[in-house]
């Protein structure tokens, strides 16, 4: 499993594997990225601590460092994702499949769980994935729940979206709450404008899926939520993943289960 | 309940409650505190982030702001725990029942979630707590387990110890999985030298309890390990608790289990 990943991230760092992360069925943990510099580290390390729903930290690596040490040893932080977003002075700047030129040994990364990992324990659980079979992404919203505030940062939290039976939502509630890490239970489950969404069908990130009429949305935190961050505060830079589009890391999904 | 919290803190306050808050049957979550000088903040922070065992994160209050604003709204962190430690150039300085006269606008506090809060759950199992029936402290030790270090900050674990038996250990390790902000699960069962503890009946921290011959020691990780810290490393000046005089809240336990 573990060379599987290894494999992927190569041909990521290769320039061969641009799209989504969802779907791949190794049991590893998938992982947000957040990279800023140094003068932003507190604050935004306050921010995670105080919003662990959307933004529960794998590892934090030390300055200059753009090796996750623990989470993927091997992995280069700067080439390992297969599409990456730059945010300056609070507006989307550009999208790159490298950000070698971008890199300042000032940056500080911060390694965030994101929910693709438990999309295999849940489909282990008979529960079908919308997006794994419409192969595409999986839609993201921008919703109108406040993160809490840390010092400068702030910003309304995003959430991921998967629609499925009544009866498999109540059991989707079980099974990720075993993962506090990738941001466990759901949110809010049903009417998407409780949480500030006008047009369920129409993702602020992502893409759009398919819901059938006996479905019930079901929306979890998302690790999008510092991009929300990054373009509702006065920070000069930011540098993150492209949504959907993951580090792939060495932690099996189930070594960090709470039970 | 939360007005039973109020009394104790008030009583805490005028100087009438000295002794360790074992035992309160409030369901309320005890708490660990840290009080450290800004320069400080982002070293521990990321500190507590790198273990969660040791050091769960249940608020980070503002530089200067004395009161904990999410988890005890009515306390003030300089009056109202029953012992404070005073630890300056790695030693401890001083012990005292207020920290007014200490107190600086440069502080940053940490709240940390304290096992004497799944006592309650641990109890309405059917479990004794041999520290509640023999009416003292609980027993913690500095181990042979080292913390991952953040930046000059590092130390060995500290944990508390509950005897129990055999069944009773394990029925502890799922009654405690559900609070991981409190400590969690245990990090040891067993053998006390197998974690570097020369002498189970000589705690470095608490009292003495009795462990009879068909019990097990069972070990939490304990928030007494910022002060093995502040004894380990190069820090001018941490405020904390007094090992088992620790900080009442408003949080109900149940609030914070994750499942």
């Amino acid at each position: 499993m573990a060379g599987d990943v290894d494999k992927i991230r190569q041909s990521i760092r290769r320039g061969e594997w641009t799209k989504p992360t969802t779907g791949i069925d190794s049991g590893n943990t998938q992982a947000n990225l957040v990279i800023l510099p140094k003068k932003y580290a507190y604050d935004f390390l306050l921010f995670c601590v105080r919003n662990p729903k959307s933004c529960p930290l794998l590892e934090v690596t030390d300055q200059g460092v753009p090796v996750p040490v623990k989470t993927a040893p091997n992995a280069d932080l700067r080439t390992d994702i297969p599409k990456y977003r730059i945010y300056k002075n609070s507006e989307l700047f550009d999208e790159v499949r490298d950000i070698t030129s971008y890199w300042s040994d000032d940056f500080v990364s911060f390694v965030i769980g994101c929910s693709f990992t438990f999309e295999k324990p849940l489909l282990d659980n008979g529960i079908p994935i919308r997006h794994i079979d419409e192969g595409c992404n999986v839609p993201m919203y921008r919703t109108n729940i406040p993160c809490e505030a840390a010092g400068e940062l702030s910003g309304p939290m995003v959430v991921s979206m998967r629609p499925m039976k009544a009866k498999d939502a109540i059991r989707s509630v079980q099974v990720t709450s075993r993962f506090p890490s990738v941001h466990g239970a759901p949110v809010h489950i049903g009417d998407p404008a409780a949480i500030g969404i006008k047009d369920v069908n129409k993702p602020d990130f992502g893409d759009n899926v398919t819901i059938y009429d006996d479905e019930i949305p079901v929306f979890w935190a998302c690790g999008v939520t510092p991009q929300s961050v990054a373009m509702h505060s006065n920070i000069d830079m930011m540098i993150t993943h492209a949504p959907g589009h993951m580090l792939l890391t060495d932690l099996k999904e189930e070594e960090h289960a709470v039970l």
